[in-house]
C-alpha cells in the first residue's frame, strides 16, 4: 500500500455561517448556523475537505474520530464506521458513561417534531453517520486529488453530466429579529409571507438560477394559506414541478385534504404528517389522491427503511449524504430504493459549497435519481470555497477536476471560525425556536399535529 | 481524465475446463464446463481480467458489449449496465428481433428447476448482468493495476484480512460415464455415494484445506439417505457448521420434515423447495424448526428481493457476483440484506481462480458476511492463473497486490481455448441432464418436487 495515502493530519474547523430569517414550523433560522469543516491531510501532502453539521454533539463525535483515523489510508473508507463507533465508545468510557454507543438516544418513537426534529430521528448512530460522512467525503476528495480522478469516478463514474436542483422557497422575514453584529449584511430578498411574496421569490430564483421546479417549505401558516401559495405558483409557472413540505406539522386528515386539493399541481407532498404511522395512513389515501409522499423525516436511517417500505408509508426518499453516512452509503440507499420501487431525490439543510459539490458528485452516479434535488445553497451568501458553484438552467455541471473540484478559501474559513470562537455559545447550536422567541417571547416548539 | 485508462482492446476467450462427475438433482457435471475469460487492455497497456459463464448465450451478449466498451475508461463501471443493454438491443435489432432487451425471457414463475434451473431465474436481464460482471471485474483489475491498488481498496477497503470458505461436498462417481479424451486425467477422489463416502470426502477437504464448515449438495438421493449423510458429518465433525442444498428438489412437506430432523446440526437449509411460494411455506414452519433458509435459486436478481423479503421466504441470501452484476452490485445486495435483517453468504458455481480472487476481494469489504462462502474451487484441477489460490484453515488471505492479485497463465488459457475450439459443440453448453443420459439413457430432468 502506498503510504503517501495515509492520513497524517486532520483539522476540524467549526464555523458559523450567515443564514437568512427563513421560517419553518419550529421557528426561524438563526442569523448564524454552525457547520463543521473537516480537512484530512495525507502523508503525500494532499488535503481533502468535507463538511457536516456543526452543533456541539457533532463536534464531540468528530474529535475522537479525528484522532483514530491518523495513519488510515484515505482509501479505507469502509473502516470509518467501526472506527467512529469505537472512538465514541472510548470517549464515553472516559466520561464514565456506558460504553454502548450503538443505538443510544431516542428511537424513532421519540422523533416527532421536537428540538432538532426537522432532521428526523436523532440518535447516536445517526449523529455518528453524519460525522463519518464529512470524513468520508474528505478522504474521497484527497484520494481523487492524489490520483487525478474526480470523486464521481471513485464512485464508478457519472451517468449524467448535469444534476438538476430545485428552487427552495421559504416564507421569510426581511430581517432577523436581532441582528447579530453590525458587520453582517442583511440580504435584499425582503419578506415573503403570502402567495404573491412566494411567487416573487420563485421568479427571482428562476431568473437568477434557471430553476424549473419549486419546493415550498410549509408548516408555517394554516394549510389554506399554503395551499393558496402553491396555487399561485402553479398559476405563475404552469406545468412546472411543485412540492410542499410542512415538516410533519399536519394531522392525517389535514394531510389528506391538502393532498386532494393540490393533487393536480404537486409532483409530491413531503412529510405532511409526522412519523411512520401517520405517513402510512396518509399514504393509504393515495389511491384517491394519486400523490406520492416524500420524506426526509420518517426515513432518515437504514433501520427505519424496513417498516416504512413494508407499510408503503413513503414513495420517495430524499437522501442526504450527511444523515446516511457518506456518498457510498447514499449509493446503497439508492440501490435499496431502486429494488423496492421507491423514488429517490435529495434533501438539503443549510450547507456550503463543499457539501453541494459532494451532493453533485454522488447524484451524478445514481441512475435512479428521479427528481430534481433540493438545495439551500442560493440562500447562503458566505462560503468556504474560492469559486462558488453556478447554476445554469437550475443545474450544476458535474465537475471533472480531481477530487470534489473545489478549493478551500482559507481566509474565509478563518473568518467564519473566528465568528464561532467569538460567539458566546448561543448560536453554536442551531435552535430555530430560540430564534423565534426573540420576535415572540411566548413561542414554544409547536406540538404536532399543529393543524 | 487520464486517457491511458481508456479501453483499447477487449479479448474474449471461451474455454472448456475439466470438471469432476459431481452429482446434483438435474444430473451430473459434464467432463468439461464452459467459462469465458474477459481481458480488457487499456491504452496505458495494462490488462485486467474477468471470468464468467461461458455458454453460448453468454458469449452472444459479451461480443457486442466488447465492441461497445472500446474507449470507455476502466473507471466508468457504472456505465457498463446501460452499454450492455444498448449493445444487446442493437444486436437483437440486427437479427431482426424486437429491440426490447429489458426483461425479456421467462420471469421468476418459469424458474422452477428446468434446464439451467440450478442457477435460478433465467432471463435476459440476469444473463446480461452475468456478462457485465466479468467486464466490471476486468475493469477493476486493470484500474487497480494502473493505480497500484488492490481491488478491495477500490471497493472502499477490506474490513477483514481473511475470507472463510466452506468445503463443498458432492455425491459423485469415480469417473465420468464417457471420458472425453485420453489426455484428460481422472481425479483420485473416487466415488462418494453414501454417508461414509461423504464423510471421507469431508475429511480429505478438512485435512487438505482446513475447511471448518461443510456443505453437502443434496437432491440426489431420497431425503432419508441425505439426512443420514448429514448425521454422519455431524458425528464426524461435532459442532462444526453444516449445510444441505437439494436445489429445490423437495416438496414443502419434505422440506419441513428434513428441517425438523436436522435442526440441531444444520446452520441453514439451502433451497429445500423450488420458488418463492414454496420457500415461504417452508419458512413459515421456521417457528417450529428454528432453521434459517438460504437461497441461491429463489432470489438471484434484484427484482426478486421485494416479494421474497416481504414474505420472509429466505433468511440468508447467497450472493454471487456473476448473477448480481459485479462486485459493486454485490456490495449493494449486502447493504439491502443488512437493512432488511437478512443474512448474507456467497454462492459458487464451477469457476476458476479469477472468479475466486474477485469473490475474495468483495467478501473482504462486506461487514455483514455472516457465513463462510461456498466455492467449487478445490474440485477444479485446471486454472488460467499462474499461481493457484491456497486455502489455510479454510480461509484465503485477502490479496494486497495491485488489482485482483492474479496473473494470467497464457499457455494454460490457450490450451483450454483450443479445447473449446476443438469441441464439436456438445460440451460448449453445460447440460447436466445430457451428461447423465450417457449413464442412464432414460434420464430426463426431474420434475419438482422430486420428493
Amino acid at each position: 500500500m502506498d503510504t503517501s495515502l495515509a492520513i497524517a493530519e486532520v483539522h476540524l474547523t467549526p464555523i458559523l455561517i450567515a443564514d437568512p430569517p427563513l421560517l419553518n414550523t419550529q421557528g426561524v433560522h438563526q442569523p448564524y448556523t454552525p457547520r463543521l469543516i473537516v480537512e484530512v491531510v495525507t502523508r503525500g501532502g494532499v488535503t481533502g475537505v468535507g463538511e457536516t453539521y456543526g452543533d456541539g454533539e457533532y463536534l464531540a463525535l468528530a474529535r475522537p474520530l479525528a484522532d483514530s483515523v491518523m495513519g488510515l489510508p484515505v482509501t479505507d473508507v469502509n473502516r470509518l464506521f467501526s472506527l467512529a463507533e469505537a472512538a465514541e465508545c472510548a470517549a464515553a468510557g472516559e466520561r464514565g458513561e456506558s460504553g454502548e454507543a450503538g443505538e443510544a438516544g431516542p428511537g424513532p418513537a421519540a422523533a416527532d417534531v421536537a428540538a432538532g426534529g426537522l432532521r428526523g430521528v436523532r440518535n447516536a448512530a445517526k449523529l455518528r453517520l453524519s460525522v463519518v460522512s464529512a470524513f468520508e467525503v474528505a478522504c474521497l476528495d484527497a484520494l481523487g486529488k492524489t490520483l487525478g480522478l474526480p470523486v464521481h469516478t471513485l464512485l464508478g463514474g457519472k451517468v449524467r453530466d448535469r444534476v438538476e436542483y430545485s428552487a427552495y422557497l421559504f416564507y421569510r422575514w426581511a430581517a432577523h429579529p436581532a441582528r447579530p453584529a453590525p458587520e453582517v449584511p442583511e440580504d435584499d430578498w425582503g419578506a415573503a409571507l403570502d402567495p404573491s411574496g412566494i411567487v416573487d421569490q420563485a421568479r427571482r430564483f428562476a431568473d437568477a438560477y434557471g430553476f424549473r421546479s419549486f419546493k415550498l417549505k410549509g408548516g408555517v401558516f394554516p394549510p389554506d394559506e399554503e395551499i393558496a401559495a402553491v396555487r399561485a405558483l402553479a398559476a405563475a409557472f404552469p406545468g412546472q414541478p411543485l412540492r410542499l413540505d410542512p415538516n410533519g406539522a399536519w394531522s392525517v386528515e389535514t394531510s389528506l385534504r391538502v393532498a386532494r386539493e393540490l393533487r393536480d399541481v404537486l409532483e409530491y407532498l413531503e412529510d405532511p404528517a409526522s412519523g411512520t404511522d401517520r405517513m402510512a395512513e396518509v399514504a393509504a389515501g393515495r389511491a384517491r389522491t394519486g400523490l406520492p409522499l416524500a420524506t426526509n423525516m420518517c426515513v432518515t436511517t437504514f433501520p427505519e427503511i424496513r417498516e416504512a417500505f413494508a407499510r408503503d408509508a413513503v414513495q420517495v426518499v430524499l437522501s442526504d449524504h450527511h444523515y446516511w453516512g457518506g456518498l457510498r452509503n447514499t449509493r446503497e440507499l439508492a440501490a435499496i430504493c431502486r429494488t423496492f420501487g421507491v423514488g429517490l431525490s435529495m434533501h438539503s439543510n443549510t450547507h456550503l459549497g463543499i457539501s453541494l459539490a459532494a451532493m453533485t458528485h454522488v447524484a451524478a452516479t445514481v441512475p435512479n435519481l428521479d427528481y430534481a434535488c433540493d438545495t439551500h445553497y442560493p440562500w447562503q451568501t458566505e462560503d468556504v470555497i474560492t469559486r462558488r458553484h453556478a447554476f445554469e438552467d437550475g443545474c450544476l455541471t458535474v465537475p471533472d477536476a480531481p477530487g470534489l473540484g473545489v478549493e478551500l478559501d482559507r481566509p474565509a474559513l478563518a473568518a467564519l471560525h473566528r465568528r464561532w470562537l467569538d460567539d458566546d455559545g448561543t448560536l453554536r447550536e442551531r435552535d430555530d425556536a430560540a430564534a423565534m422567541r426573540l420576535a415572540d417571547p411566548t413561542w414554544t416548539t409547536p406540538a404536532v399535529p399543529r393543524w
